[in-house]
């Protein structure tokens, strides 16, 4: 049980859009307009729900999420906008909001149309069961997820509750990322911006999972001021705690994604060093953690330092090859860019953790950066090459 | 067996480098000196051997190749860059050459140092073993190949053999691609380096098999003259047949290299058609082949078009995807980004064949462009996750 922030609540129901029966479609309410802010996914295709929620966002304030697991609406053209309307309309109804009160959010199947008598069902189902609960819709969500994902953290008087679904795909969806995080705290749109906006970037856009990006990705953040304190703004005090507090919040939901991606056996921390600034040092590190070659090593505990120098040499950024070290399995492997004297057995060792870490000093400059990435298994393609058609 | 052009030889020889004991060094040789083009990875991390072919192919000139299997010799300082020297001079004084004449490839596992003593025994063993079949040296190029890979083409008198490996890895290695074209055609080294340069754009630049490029990769065409016929000069009547040739035999050799692509069990052409320009239409078919997910997919014939648009969604092309249409095994799964006309049972089927095409129509402009790629199969993972350290 991991109970709401005041004023918040939340259920499930199952409507038949999961082939296995399991809950399939979720509400967040709050008993009143909350603050509203959202980050979305950058890919060029976006599907229905995200480009409605966007709309709906524009007013500032929300009612309620509703989402579905199952089909993800995305290439779905006019009738799929039409139908992410209704189920906003289905909830609204329900609730007693307007329709631009309500976010939606799906996941599941691309390209398929949604089968709206039976979501309508399972939207009016849930919102007569809301509870003051938060897993029951953090299970809804899940598509391969193994378990629900969910973090909490508190400020003063006020508490932030977040939940997360992904990084998992249901056939043949891409990893869609879920994300739902609401508080009682009372908080201005430009703080509530500003923090998840800093958040997103520590966290969410911090993971790489297999270097694809979903049409459905969002991040949705609710402040409904129930908690009754002092309205958060830019120069208030709280303003720090709160931003703080968020990012908690969406650094411990992004480590259980990765921790939870398919077919994944253990996390892995890539930290750039030495580079001549920070987006660099970031660069750097997704390229490695993109790499499909290294990320199968990790699965064999391989040691394998070449790997994550190919990975570099094609980030684009200028750097000397014979300048670099590299860290596997707490063993420097690598010595200015030649083999290092750490040992490699120790090293693969250090990798069959299941939490590693990969440090690699370009010698350039002071910046650094961590991406959070899993190891490739054979199960991750056993999970993402099964289809029914 | 495959017979070289005139006035080349081969051999191959069992050095040890190979813990299979396979063969492991391979020669080419010329009986005069020929002149020599290359092209080579665009990886900054670069082999010791990529970077004294280079130097060596200032000459223009080459009388051998000297290849070895097991160890790529990169990521290896100063020490390597001597012992790609040393093995090129070993190749020299056993065929009365110089050492500038010697260019260098090698392939395997990165950071480790060559054991000089075994290669150069391996290296001064082919050298007195040469032939006029090409197949020893194929084979001993091979590390996680299933099968030599060759090809063949006449122009007029004369003729082109080329050689390749890849792309496979022995671990920890990238998928590094060598390739060896021989001619005895006369040819100039500016007509040699403009066809190089096209032929590779439209074989080996046309392929990705998991979007890693090698520190090692590099393709050396030597043309000797000794079939006396006239020397081709860019003006000179046969240079387009010799040009055609020549993008017919790599466009063969990287076919090969794809359809023994690790743990592959598919050939899949993607073909973007459509697009505002060539640039564009090979940028988007690539990032399309380069989808984990939709590699996945095809391993599974699972006609997952939605893996399809949102791959090409991240390819930084502001494409609209309201009028994207995407065939799959022959059927019109999507049509105008949403569900198409066609069959996806049928779809499923085609995409059970071990040759696929993907199209895609962008309805931006008239360029096209295909990539050829493969599925991602459990057995790659298998492959790159194994190793003994």
């Amino acid at each position: 049980v991991t109970e709401l922030p005041r004023g918040f609540s939340a259920a499930s129901a199952a409507a038949g859009l999961k082939p296995s029966g399991a809950p399939d479609v979720g509400l967040l309410v709050s008993d009143r307009p909350a603050n509203a802010v959202g980050v979305f996914t950058a890919n060029r295709v976006q599907a229905a729900p995200v480009a409605v929620s966007r709309r709906h966002l524009r007013t500032g304030r929300a009612r309620a999420i509703v989402v579905n697991a199952g089909n993800a609406n995305a290439c779905t053209g006019s009738q799929g906008i039409a139908d992410a309307r209704a189920t906003a309309a289905t909830a609204a109804r329900a609730l007693g909001a307007t329709e631009k009160e309500v976010l939606v959010a799906s996941t599941g199947v691309i390209g398929r149309y949604l089968d709206m008598p039976k979501l309508r069902a399972g939207v009016e189902t849930a919102a007569s069961a809301l509870g003051r609960d938060a897993e029951p819709l953090a299970r809804a969500m899940m598509t391969t997820d193994t378990r629900p994902k969910l973090a909490m953290a508190e400020v003063g008087d006020t508490r932030i509750v977040g939940i997360i679904k992904g990084a998992g795909m249901i056939a043949p969806e891409m990893a869609t990322m879920l994300c739902f995080v609401a508080t009682d705290a009372a908080v201005t749109r430009g703080v509530m911006a500003d923090a998840l906006r800093t958040a997103a970037a520590g966290s969410f856009n911090a993971i790489s999972v297999d270097g694809c990006m979903s049409t459905n990705d969002c991040v949705l953040l609710l402040a409904n001021g129930a908690a009754g304190s002092e309205e958060i703004t830019a120069d208030h005090p709280a303003a720090a705690a709160f931003s703080q507090a968020l990012a908690e919040v969406c650094s411990s939901l992004a480590h259980q994604v990765v921790a939870d991606g398919e077919g994944a056996t253990k996390v892995v921390a890539i930290r750039v060093q030495g580079a001549s600034n920070e987006r660099e040092a970031a660069r750097a590190a997704r390229t490695i953690a993109d790499s499909v070659l290294l990320r199968c090593a990790l699965g064999g505990a391989d040691p394998n330092w070449g790997r994550v120098l190919a990975a570099l040499g094609v980030s684009g950024i200028p750097f000397d090859p014979n300048v670099v070290d590299v860290w596997m399995g707490g063993e420097k492997v690598a010595e200015r860019g030649a083999p290092g004297p750490g040992d490699l057995v120790k090293a693969a060792l250090g990798l069959k953790e299941r939490d590693l870490d990969i440090v690699v000093d370009m010698a350039r400059g002071g910046a650094s950066a961590t991406v959070y990435t899993n190891d490739l298994t054979a199960e991750y393609v056993r999970i993402n090459g099964e289809y029914t058609t």
